[in-house]
């Protein structure tokens, strides 16, 4: 670990009052603002994410929001998902790739309206993009990062704890659509989505002012549910195979390399900026993929650079996110692999900082 | 301070392995890459470099390189800088701004031919700005982030090193331009620039695998000149005035409110993607601006939100930097302050987390 020198340029948010009062150890800086990663310890805060609730700051998956006229041309145009059946009140994962099909970034997008969308980004600044292709096609949008600062309540009694500060018809909001439910006097935007696999909820908290109440609110009304504050857990999202854009997939990938293939209507994503380079890859598949990859032996550091992933002497891959899963018995991993080496129970060899480790190819990721 | 997570997606450089050696204590993360800021103590940090000279990983200031016939014609569009007098190794200052003059970047440019441009960013992803664009205008260019790397060499011995390891001809070197100067069989673009007012070059490594020999042999060739490893020194940077992209200025404001006015050439810039919203203000000049402001009492602590200025019960501006000045002996800072308390000699209040401070508007920087 390193010490983080604080500044204005990595942001506070409307809940760091909150964070810091729960005792958090440890932060990273995503889209230019700090995102609490660790309260006790990675392990324990693991545990608990499975077995409790948990409150996250995650204000750093900042909005673009796009309005007007042209906002959903706009929208299509950065995204190979189909569009056309998405309504209001649904959420989509995106992902929004440049002209060559690289991945720029792979938010949720919530349709507000039919001329209101926010973008909820990954650790991109994805709002240039946005704002450039708008200006150089003269579109009637505008674009911009609202004040909107997500909250996430994740953890197997996620439905009790929101039932008892939003009110029982919050536990009827489905996977991936959201509502409005009332909060000190506003209305607020409330999905089921969130970056962990223990099931929860993503409040779009629109103005800071709200954030202190909030948060109180929901530590107070969880008490006897053992709720916390945590954060994206490195442990629990290699086991959901929840990929975290800039460590597994970058600019240089295609979404089908990512496995994000089934969120790709190339062939009918009229007007997306990638879909002509995406064509063939559409059709052929890609020639390496993300892959889960199981290493044997004792905890594995973090993965600060790609670990090169070996058949021999031949380099086949490489692992960009590691972790011990204590569930598992195993370090957990997320690697990208080239198709000659891809089948479940293929054995690779993993170049980690502390020496070569035998690893296994996974037919799925574990949760 | 707090600790920091670090992940593949906070990117090392070549040159990490030996910040590591050199006993760094502190980072920051500046474009998804780890930017060294403290070694042995702000304070001490900040006395060597205005006194020795010292070897910076800015790495961070990753390049946008810009290729192709319409290369100089997309570079005058993210400018209010009039580009047409400028040759082939020169590297200008340049406000980049959006169609509403907003400021999306600060980076210098670096002009290697007139169709081959890099420019090197502060914290923001300009490369999704500059391909948004070229892509929308169909301009007949590449975009994209090469693998190059800045080392700066910042202090008054800087001479003295860089003609040890580059030879006596770097001393000739005009501030802001660049030369071709060999190391380890290859040509590098090394330019008279850097991020202090102490003097000293920016070396633009081309190739990660050059970083540790030319690190260690600055290192090696500094010895009887007391070089050690450093980096943006916060104290130093606010003496000489040198802003901070996403610290004291953002998209909300103008190139005139940062009092970089001297870098536009509105009337002339044509081309620019902000002309037309800059105009008026060329003209008639901002209702704020960024002023020098010293503040009594004891050392304040560092800056992690904006700071209210106050003129009696009337906010009347914003610190967005500030540091304890050993040499000064004064709290120094930078402040956007609206033009009704702007003129040098101003006493107004800041309202730090400490409590109050007294302060007074100065007529220029320290350095």
């Amino acid at each position: 670990m390193a010490q983080l020198s604080l500044s204005r340029r990595l942001r506070r948010t409307p809940f760091t009052e909150g964070v810091l009062a729960a005792g958090v150890t440890g932060y990273t800086v995503y889209n230019h603002m700090l995102l609490p990663t660790v309260f006790r310890s990675v392990e324990e805060d693991y545990h608990h994410l499975k077995s409790a609730v948990q409150v996250w700051d995650v204000s750093c998956q900042r909005q673009v929001e796009v309005r007007g006229p042209d906002a959903g041309r706009l929208v299509q145009m950065l995204t190979p998902r189909d569009l056309r059946g998405m309504l209001p009140g649904q959420c989509y994962y995106m992902p929004i790739v440049d002209e060559t099909g690289g991945m720029l970034n792979d938010p949720v997008v919530v349709k507000l309206t039919e001329d209101r969308w926010w973008i909820s980004i990954a650790d991109s600044d994805l709002l240039y993009w946005v704002k450039g292709i708008a200006y150089g096609y003269r579109l009637d949008v505008l674009v911009d990062e609202p004040d909107v600062s997500p909250l996430a309540v994740q953890g197997p009694r996620a439905d009790d704890l929101m039932a008892e500060v939003f009110g029982d018809s919050v536990r009827d909001l489905r996977f991936f659509r959201f509502g409005l439910f009332g909060f000190g006097g506003r209305q607020l935007v409330v999905a089921r989505s969130g970056y962990s696999k223990q099931g929860g909820y993503e409040i779009y908290l629109e103005g800071g002012d709200l954030g202190m109440p909030l948060w109180s609110a929901l530590i107070e009304a969880g008490r006897a549910l053992d709720v916390r504050a945590g954060g994206p857990n490195l442990i629990e999202r290699i086991e959901s195979g929840l990929l975290s854009y800039g460590n597994d997939m970058t600019d240089d990938n295609t979404p089908h390399e990512c496995g994000l293939g089934r969120f790709c209507n190339t062939a009918t994503a009229i007007g997306c900026i990638g879909r002509d380079a995406l064509l063939r890859v559409a059709k052929e598949g890609p020639v390496q993929q993300i892959r889960p990859l199981a290493m044997s032996g004792a905890p594995v550091p973090a993965v600060e650079e790609f670990w090169p992933v070996m058949a021999g002497h031949r380099k086949v891959g490489r692992v960009s996110s590691a972790a011990f899963s204590p569930d598992f018995g195993v370090n957990v991993s997320i690697a990208m692999i080239r198709m000659t080496h891809w089948d479940a129970g293929a054995t690779l060899t993993v170049m980690t900082p502390d020496g070569p480790r035998e690893a296994v190819v996974k037919e799925k990721f574990w949760n």
